[in-house]
């Protein structure tokens, strides 16, 4: 598969798993094993994760698999990311929702994945939303920790906007490596607020999150996402794709800003779908027949 | 008092002092003089005036008083602005109402200023308001012009977003020191606009304008400020504060930003209930109740 | 005529001649040569075509009268644009309306240009839209070898919004030279949203297109249209401009960021009076009248 270089000695494969609702498969330890194993197979070696999957429970689902098989962790990159905390059982010590990324609060969240996931190291670890309160020296200091302890290899952000990123870079020793945002088809927010700009003019290659657009895109009678599905069917019959899941996978897979979808799914067929749309390559008057499919305008 | 190092020889108090209402005060000279020593008594050694203030009178109020003791001069910080020009009885030369960053009105309202403030210096000028009709060209000779004439030490703005930041400070051969914007728990929009990310990234302490939202916060049966108020209440209790005017300096207070709220009252007594909140420390849970109190939906 | 600085060896005349129209004015190639040559004598020594003006036919138009008398070319910029792709009995090839930045087409698109102008090389080439699927390294491949090969001795854009802007020109191994962006007194959107403060930032002066809103300010009975009409006769009246479309020019000629309104006519008479708004100068309480009559509301 197709690797994206975010680092001298890190790669992302282009499509990358992800964790999220890994409690609702029900799966096994042995079945997750397969699972991972599977994905490997095919390629996809990123993993995506966050403390608070699955209620704080994903991590830990996902490191009872790979502890029946810790040979699999070499080769295998980890995100997770920390600094949103909400009221749970699993967190009886959290009063309410808000977002932390103090220094205590990184290092510990970091050392807590760590156990969780049955691993000396995370390859990269993300601030999950941008903090209204955050002290950017104090995430620094959280980084150069944990990195020198050899407990998270690099760093990135998630859901950043340009003027949070350079705030945050401007304090750190080292690039942040990627910034995880929603990117789809069906929601261009942040290609059209500049943020996919901003990953080009950084060299870092964004993670899409929900480039299926939650599913939403293939059930709802909403007036746009009618008018992109029959684009998109369009398109897939064009190309001879599958089905329209690929075509959205191949419409941010063709940018050439280097966008890694994450596919949140335990089904391998799904997985392995969304791998197949890896060959697809739309040109121009098919990537802006979506664009402008999914607008709903035309463009100037 | 908590100081904020605004330069190398250039600190503020961490409150500070603002006269844009001193001539409804109707204060004599000697009660003037004793409001500031009041201040300066209690830690709040900067002042912030506005050649504009009162109707263009209040920098005179203040150099009546101050004329009384000059000896205090060298105690205090004072901070003024110039770029607003209108009409008025003060200035029967004004046509109309509209922003003049030219190189001879920012000398010459400077040394207005000087005059009328009865001193020989100003720490900090600030251009009032971004003027879309601005040559940084211009105000650059002037800030070069008012600092080698030893009239001006620093040089900062106010209400100004990253553009017009960046923009007029690549003019520039000093950097601006800080940035007067309007920040409060009731007006969110220089934290959401990326105006504070702006003051973090540049290293400067964002002054803060109507940090009780003109009182509007106290009084208002806008479901805003009733939901609001409710939450300062809650958090007034757990904190022993003495009234919601408490919690709302310390959110700003409390932020890393190194934000200095600006209390505009004549009383004394009001006064020290501001420097009373310097103590009160918020937590997590309490700063983002307030945010999300006063966004009125949860964060994401 | 004034004239802007661009690069060191080059400049622009401040106002410019638009050529998007020329199709409409169904001159013969004598006549064409005739308007060239009025535009000349008056001052106006840089004239703006894009690929695709009157439906791909404006170029080669132009080329037709200058070929009459090729010694003007070394009197004369030409600036030219590519990027844009539509449906055109012109060019059957295109099956759709997108945008294309390809290094491909851009070297394609510019080596068409020089053919339909009858010239040996373009002084400017802009990037006519921002392309959301724009990979920016092969824009800089693209510009690089149509500058070594001398057929385009600069690159600009045109309509770029500062994240695009910026993000572009980290590709690139020399500076854009222009921005070409809507700016009237009747569309401020460039002035409001940080477009010209980033001219200004950027030292490039800006082009402005339909500096005369398109004729829509002339005619509407659409609220502001009427306001400002009201206020641009008002100053018509205390300038002794001849009409309101001078002093539309003079609104953008008196501002510090250089613009260089493009003017559309193929009217010697019009073109003679924006030349003649040149000497205009407008007064802050009449740029600020004016702007503030184009908002609906004063300045805060």
């Amino acid at each position: 598969m197709k690797r994206m270089q975010l680092a001298e000695d890190l790669s992302f494969s282009a499509l990358i798993h992800g964790l999220w609702r890994l409690d609702e498969w029900e799966l096994s330890k042995e079945e997750v094993l397969t699972l991972i194993e599977q994905c490997l197979e095919i390629g996809i070696t990123t993993f995506d994760h966050a403390d608070i999957y699955g209620n704080y429970t994903c991590e830990e689902i996902f490191g009872s698999g790979l502890k029946l098989k810790p040979s699999l962790r070499e080769k295998m990159e980890i995100v997770t990311k920390c600094g949103i905390q909400f009221q749970s059982p699993n967190r009886p010590d959290i009063q309410s929702h808000h977002y932390n990324t103090s220094k205590d609060h990184i290092i510990h969240s970091a050392e807590r994945s760590l156990k969780n996931l049955q691993t000396d190291y995370i390859d990269v670890l993300l601030i999950h939303r941008p903090d209204p309160f955050m002290d950017p020296a104090e995430v620094a200091e959280a980084f150069s920790r944990l990195r020198s302890d050899g407990k998270v290899r690099y760093f990135g952000v998630s859901n950043f906007k340009r003027q949070q990123y350079d705030m945050l870079q401007s304090y750190l020793d080292a690039p942040l490596v990627t910034n995880q945002i929603e990117l789809s088809a069906y929601n261009l927010e942040n290609f059209e607020d500049g943020t996919v700009d901003l990953c080009l003019e950084k060299r870092i290659s964004p993670m899409a999150w929900s480039p299926l657009a939650r599913g939403e895109i293939f059930t709802s009678q909403d007036e746009r996402a009618v008018r992109l599905r029959s684009t998109l069917q369009k398109v897939a019959d064009e190309t001879g794709a599958a089905g329209i899941d690929q075509i959205l996978f191949a419409w941010l897979l063709s940018h050439p800003a280097n966008i890694m979808p994450i596919i949140g799914s335990g089904k391998i067929d799904r997985i392995t779908s969304a791998v197949n749309s890896l060959p697809i390559t739309l040109n121009r008057d098919q990537w802006f027949d979506i664009l402008q499919s999914s607008m709903g305008h035309d463009i100037p």
